[in-house]
């Protein structure tokens, strides 16, 4: 167990926007809800899974919805607060410990608020190492785990709990409910047993985002490369550099849908990279052809500052650059590939790890390349 | 008590079809339901409102959704049960009676087939008086008595819990969660005690749709005026005569939406009828001025038979009369007015009801008009 400051809250959340690859909500209002629940309720304990028991149990508390509106209708905790209470009401008050549904700005650090002000600890890892914009898309589905009792609640005080046959009719049921609830509310899902966690969870991922956060940090208070100590720690590519040139976003059905085109600088000059978004980055078309996608990660990165740049904060003239990073390695199971990998989002082709893409291109800018 | 047999049962279903005003569902299907559950778990109790306890617990299980695809998607039942079993385990096993929660051709059945499978009685009454197209137009909405717990089911095994801050917010849930069953599916909901049910229900309805579905039969086995019955044992006035020429129908938000025009015939000729519904029929439009609207009824009676014609049966040719039945005095409330009146259904017009317009109009076809 180790209890949690401020810096480290701001690393895990730097680091999280990072793996959120555009989606999982902006780092700055996640970091905003973690110190404030630092401030009112003292530091977090952050737990690895090795210190649960066999059967505590665990909870995702989440934000789901469009990150658009999440900038104008900012999530007060009331509501996280009641999701959460009405999961562990509905398991008869076991809840032992929370964890992060993904890896995001926000998603990250909600756990946290929820830790702080009900005084349980956060399990280090969480169930995509990234961010994902469906909620049956986690390593638990792989591992046939369920989301029900799935709480769902918004400011007013108004809550849903969902028993679904499988995680997919748990999306389509929450996503509706959250566009009801005005595109963006609180939830608490998947129970799971300490055993499960370890079994079917991504593990060490809060502590990987703070790695991650702590070296961007680090390398611009030394006026060094923040890009390369992304990349040196996620092992990622550098797979774009260039000024954002048109940015389409429309929302629907509750999700930020649309599509970020690049035009080409340095190295990259005279070429054209479109990223298309679903809440998240989901693939990189470079002039014409795919070269990266689902379910490695694709993050736009603020050339100048290191930070990851979210869907909704992308703006025309930014000059960025666009990492690749290698998912958790049981997205790249046949199981893995076939819940979240490009066919899953309609784009019609196989999958293509990172690593072996960019490594037959030639294209790692320099830098050693090898898996998580 | 009163031991309800088939007979009891068609005319309840043909007498609901009237009060349904062209909503709650098919009477054939209803009554299917119901002679299934006769046939198979044996006669059901009818019981008065006087006969439960201050503190007996009443539910109303449902059908919600268009009714448009319940005719090829009928259900089965199992959904039914999950969602009365769901809110029956959400208030810890104490449910002791069901209720209709509107009178309509499957809606006032849904209660009978839950009541004979379980075991216990169903309580004469409802609480509109009529159907309408959303849950929260209940005379319980006037006494402030919520939805919540709010169960919903669907054929496939998904159950779904709403605990809401007031009756519109569950509308708004239970519809999504509709339309994402496949536009149909069963509810369970509205918690009430007999003291409830006794101040805040419409009372004794079940028995008066019996009353006009046995005087339809009657006079049709007599070979006498069905349509004069019906008027006669519901105070009503028969507004218009003609044939079918245009339906207009589409499905939206899980709402069969549309309107139906006639063209006169015999007293009416030369005069156009435009009603418009949205399940149920909400105005009746003469020649361009409203001549009848919510909350009083309008129904749709095909002229030869005396049966009532559901929204989704209306077709092109046939021939029939528009009646007019006044609501129950809870819906000419100003209370009443403003949650199930014309302008909630954004028509800009006062409500006046149909005995005063048509008392000064003289068009009540010779038949004595007089209150509920």
């Amino acid at each position: 167990m180790r209890l949690l400051d401020e810096q480290a809250l701001r690393d895990i959340a730097t680091g999280s926007a990072v793996l959120g690859t555009g989606g999982g909500g902006d780092p700055y209002l996640g970091t905003l809800v973690s110190l404030q629940a630092l401030a009112r309720y003292g530091p977090m304990q952050l737990i690895t899974a090795d210190e649960l028991d066999d059967e505590a149990m665990v909870v995702y508390p989440f934000v789901i919805g469009s990150p658009v509106p999440l900038i104008e209708k900012f999530p007060l905790g009331k509501e996280m607060v009641q999701a959460y209470e009405t999961i562990n009401r509905f398991l008869h008050g076991r809840v032992q410990a929370v964890m992060p549904v993904e890896i995001g700005g926000i998603n990250s650090m909600v756990p946290f608020f929820i830790a702080a002000r009900v005084g349980i600890p956060v399990v280090d890892g969480d169930c995509m190492g990234r961010a994902y914009p469906e909620v049956q898309l986690v390593t638990l589905t792989m591992h046939g785990i369920g989301a029900s009792p799935f709480a769902i609640a918004d400011e007013r005080g108004n809550s849903v709990v969902l028993y679904t046959i499988d995680n997919f009719w748990a999306e389509r049921f929450a996503r509706s409910i959250s566009v009801d609830m005005g595109a963006i509310c609180a939830g608490a899902a998947y129970p799971v047993t300490g055993k499960q966690v370890r079994e079917a969870a991504v593990l060490g991922s809060i502590s990987y985002t703070e790695r991650i956060g702590r070296a961007i940090r680090e390398a611009n208070a030394a006026k060094q490369d923040a890009i390369g100590a992304i990349l040196e720690e996620t092992n990622g590519v550098l797979i774009f550099r260039g000024k954002i040139v048109d940015v389409q976003r429309r929302t629907s059905k509750g999700w930020a849908l649309g599509e970020c085109v690049l035009e080409g600088m340095d190295a990259d000059a005279g070429a054209r990279l479109v990223v298309r978004f679903q809440n998240e980055n989901l693939v990189a078309i470079r002039d014409g052809e795919i070269i990266a996608s689902v379910p490695d990660l694709i993050t736009i990165i603020d050339a100048e500052s290191g930070q990851a740049i979210t869907t909704e904060h992308l703006r025309y003239g930014f000059r960025v650059v666009v990492l690749g990073i290698p998912c958790d390695p049981k997205w790249r199971t046949p199981a893995g590939i076939q819940l979240g990998g490009p066919r899953h989002f309609r784009y019609d082709i196989d999958y293509v790890p990172l690593e072996q893409r960019f490594a037959t291109a030639g294209r790692t800018d320099g830098r050693q390349v090898s898996g998580v």
